[in-house]
């Protein structure tokens, strides 16, 4: 979590990580709540049953386990990362918004379409750059049970990512590690899309000036 | 002071921290005026009293000092982080000059609202991300006594921060770690607010060239 | 490689590099395919031949090494890198859909054109700022040897460096240290091209809203 | 130099700095040309004379010598630290082209504006945010004992700081500290223009438009 931290991806107390310890019965290695991601130590780690239950260790787990739980159970991944970005923080609200559209009213629900990218390829399954995935998109929720049985739907096909509305972006892999690269990998898409919109207004702008000149 | 210097908030001799050695008496543990930052080692640190003297170490204390003593009385924290970012600097302006409509002259006091982003329950006190917090932002003054008095009615009900037009940010906790933590997150929900600003303008200009066209 | 990967140019298992081990036979020494860049140990690096098959090391070729064996035996290159970037990614795919002008269908090949800048100098070859380069832009295709195919008469006159688009750069040089020059030479210049073109079209913007106002 | 390097100020063999290692006769240290300077070593540095000469050290004195024996000279500096960033580069060369309204032809001397920030007072001499200092800009050119008469006459008058249009910034101070201060300031300073910049062009956008709606 360090290297992540220290890319901004998790600031004061944001974001949150999992590992499965043991599949039977389910039991998940976490941070405690409250807990500074980018200076956790190893043995400051809790355990977590599948009920959100701590079983080891000292701390609270965090309201957001039920999230980290329903990926696990219906992705089957190893390891679930959560980052609070910039990118997935600004992308994530505009994309409910109707990507600028629906000021007033945003969506329960919606997605970033991702696509023509070789960095894609860095997801697992995929293997064109000529492809397009739509990462899904949640309204935020403090009522974490209710927000993770609306995730459960769209787990399966999701992009091993998630995003929530104003809040940050879900990986996961089977795996630390894979999960890590996906996260990387989502995060540069995310930052990538950011760019992109801000290229494709001012290149329509001067096409639309031209013709208004 | 390292990491924070890492990120690009405090460069120069910009920026500065105090933390509370003595409660009674009020004695603050600061690094001296003029110092680097980044750079300052332990035994480089100062012992301020409550009317601003320096009562051990060598060096002479900030003049920002006033303000840091304002923030502790008033407040009750036990650390004060000042830095000076990017988009501190440049929000805290933009916030006194009307958001842009009063270039001529600008105000002597305002706020930069901060709303339905997750980040914002990094804040003590903040359950939910559907909430809205408004940062106090102060006009500049060299004459630190009276920006602080100028301070002292608004800072009880500041969300552990308060913002400076042109100069940059404190941000308050009982403690370091609690400090350090809003630090993170009102520095990250202030990049938020100007990537914010970009794409909102941004997807403006598009409905009203479309509309125009 | 952990330096071109903490500045953000090779997440998750994105970019690769190759250095010639040995001219006659010709052998490559790279990171094996799906490796994550930044992490790669000495141990772990694979030998290859002309041909591309693994004759030392444990471990896939990556497909792009047929790219990289065109510029090692086109260029004359000792070295190879290979880098995912923002800004390369950005304006390589920016290139081929002329600038903006051609959202429908993007051209197969074309050029980024920098100029005007002393970093230029950085460059093998080139003595004065007052100068322009064309850095070719290839369209991306998984079907690397068509790819490398098609690179093959570009690259002599090319400027140390090919774009992908949608993908990124290909930097290189006589040795490691020449290549990784060229390589942080080019991703200075493309992040600079990226800044010119938001500052153009906010400037020609002024300009004509002046007029028309 | 590697904490310069670090931030991506002195990319490729980018930037240079000058040390004064004696007065009478003046005896300057510094990096040999063509060397990477994120990783110089401190054996590897050169003696060069008033005159441009290597008197000791093994490598050729860079042709920018010519320049930082002028700022030594005429402003009694103990240190020169030349820098090739991002917003350095921009900046000067928007500010030779007349702010975006003289595409054509550029001006060959020039300046910018900086000023109403807290951090101007990083600057030496400099008491109080509320003023304004002028960063003056040359148009680049390769013959350097050319660019440094030119600079000559406006060095004493500069703010610690000039900027080579399209190249980079000279900072400079009584010694390497002091000197690297004024670096961080003024690099700050011009990253904060540039977001100014994108900010009131945004903002003006969105007056206009809604006078013409």
């Amino acid at each position: 979590m360090a290297d992540i931290h220290r890319r901004g991806w998790c600031d004061g107390t944001g974001g949150n990580f999992s590992c499965v310890a043991s599949k039977e019965p389910l039991v998940l290695l976490m941070a405690p709540s409250g807990v500074h991601k980018g200076r956790v130590r190893p043995d400051e780690l809790i355990q977590v049953d599948r009920s959100g239950e701590v079983i080891a260790g000292s701390g609270k787990a965090s309201a957001e386990t039920a999230l980290h739980l329903a990926i696990v159970e219906t992705c089957g991944a190893g390891a679930v990362l959560h980052t609070h970005s910039q990118a997935g923080t600004l992308l994530s609200q505009w994309a409910l918004e109707g990507n600028g559209q629906l000021p007033a009213e945003a969506a329960q629900a919606g997605s970033l379409e991702l696509c023509g990218l070789e960095m894609l390829k860095g997801l697992e399954g995929i293997h064109t750059h000529a492809t397009s995935v739509r990462l899904p998109v949640l309204a935020n929720d403090q009522d974490l049970p209710r927000l993770a049985a609306k995730a459960r739907p769209l787990l399966p096909a999701a992009p091993q990512g998630l995003l929530i509305a104003g809040h940050g972006l879900y990986a996961w892999g089977r795996d630390l590690a894979n999960a890590h690269r996906h996260l990387e990998i989502l995060e540069f898409l995310l930052e990538q899309r950011w760019r992109q919109l801000l290229l494709q207004a001012l290149s329509q702008h001067r096409t639309l000036q031209h013709e208004q000149a």
